[in-house]
């Protein structure tokens, strides 16, 4: 079944103690939609300007993802740099130029607008509801949102979120949103707030599900090399949210939520080991499943 | 089986966002007894002074641990005290006043001496060395260090750990001790160094094993309320070493091994309930038996 995925497709400029790349395809809309590639069919929603590769293009494409709802408009690409820490768990940003991005106003092409599964990248509440209502008869909707729309637009964000099955953010943004330390209890906050399941990113110490009747940890994968960080948490999303719908299934499949997550540990893992997008150029369905299959091995007692 | 734990007996001043007590008892050779006696026979080998409280050595011999090893010497007990920050996740001294711990040179009673299981808490590595020579015929050696040992007596350091079969640290002593980053990479770096086998404390995260064969990922529990994380990190040790010895397990049963990480989760989880050590004036066996099927749950997938 296909999952339409929402959000930034960006250029970005990063530099982490493995080496700097100064401009190179990233965006969550892209890292979620690659990650989710692997396990389902994807159709994108963005805008991009005039500066976008066609090998950029021809990338997503060849992943067999839907380029009907990426928008072309007259200006520059949004553009993002930042500088990782020495051990990579800090990042500063160096640039944020919105550029064409300022003025996104997702539209759904005809052919998306029935799809089962919805996946809302971190962009202005209001613009995430919007999509949501032109969407009949979605399945399950999922979806992010960062500290900036926490704190600037909360009761938008908190008519948005009411109507998601999925909400997935990192700690830190779980403790801002429920005003709970305590991760237990801010994730109790934030089911009562409407979402049906709460995913916690944990960076690389993994991520809990909470559901209305326990939780789940998956953890995190142990890199031999750690290269770039960036993109690790769409990933997630994108392996969680494409399994789910390469299967079907929704909050109410317990037992394929909690491989979901470890799909989505998974898909984190493969992102840090390569530049940008780099490592989805070559990875194929079977070394997911053998890392899968890993994280039983070092899970199991 | 019985085990002999080597280390600090204190009195602790501890405040935390949950509250202030301005003197308890604490001490790692005291929490790592208290958590290994939910499994196994303990005797300890420590130092306090004259104001070492019979209360204390009686909450200690109610969990059935020896205290012949216990000296009594003329001064104050080792005192420390310590105000966290408000996610706990940072620790403050306030006070380190060593009293007749200065001058702990741990002699073993002679029935201690033919015990199968040694464990060395955190104290100088030459003194962890004599008591270690002190044994005969043991069965599995397992200890603990700090940053600062690993920084001002490093060749002392690495002649001590070279015969044990087990070092347990936590992430950032880890980094230290190997000089590398990556923790993959500073884990196969230490057990070059000799251990058998390496366990990296990752606090609220919880801890890995690493053996010559691979590693095992033991998640750390989420608590509905952290009330005092003091001593956390010696119950995960006390826990992990007491189940091991309960079962006359060592570095090559690799089951058990994995089930020794969880109990030690376990017990750093109960530890942090109470302030100091009081979670273990109630505990009970069921109870903790309780909680490892918690994890069960709360891992399988």
């Amino acid at each position: 079944m296909s999952l339409v995925v929402v959000g930034s497709v960006a250029y970005d400029g990063v530099e982490t103690p493995e080496g700097r790349v100064d401009r190179m395809l990233g965006g969550a809309c892209t890292y979620i939609s690659l990650a989710a590639s692997f396990f389902t069919e994807v159709a994108i929603v963005g805008v991009v300007g005039d500066d976008f590769r066609g090998e950029d293009a021809q990338l997503l494409a060849g992943r067999g993802i839907d380029l009907a709802g990426l928008e072309h408009a007259s200006g520059k690409t949004f553009f993002y740099s930042c500088i990782y820490s020495a051990d990579m768990n800090e990042r500063t940003s160096l640039r944020t130029d919105l550029n064409v991005f300022a003025d996104f106003n997702p539209k759904l092409p005809e052919h998306y607008r029935s799809q089962p599964y919805l996946f809302l990248g971190n962009i202005q509440p209001a613009l995430q509801r919007s999509v949501r209502a032109q969407m009949t008869g979605v399945r399950a909707v999922g979806g992010d949102t960062m500290n900036y729309w926490i704190g600037e637009s909360r009761d938008e964000l908190l008519a948005t979120i009411q109507e998601w099955d999925f909400l997935l953010i990192n700690d830190s943004e779980a403790r801002q949103l429920s005003g709970e330390t305590n991760l237990r209890r801010a994730a109790a906050a934030i089911l009562g707030m409407g979402p049906r399941t709460l995913i916690v990113k944990r960076g690389e110490y993994g991520a809990i599900l909470f559901g209305r009747d326990g939780h789940f940890a998956a953890p995190g994968y142990l890199l031999e090399r750690l290269v770039d960080p960036t993109g690790a948490g769409d990933c997630f999303a994108g392996g969680f949210f494409g399994y789910l719908a390469g299967k079907g299934a929704g909050v109410e499949d317990a037992r394929e939520l909690r491989r979901a997550a470890i799909y989505g540990s998974v898909m984190g893992s493969f992102c840090c080991e390569r530049f940008g997008v780099d490592r989805f150029r070559t990875l194929t369905r079977a070394e997911i499943d053998g890392r899968f299959q890993e994280f039983r091995e070092f899970t199991e007692f």
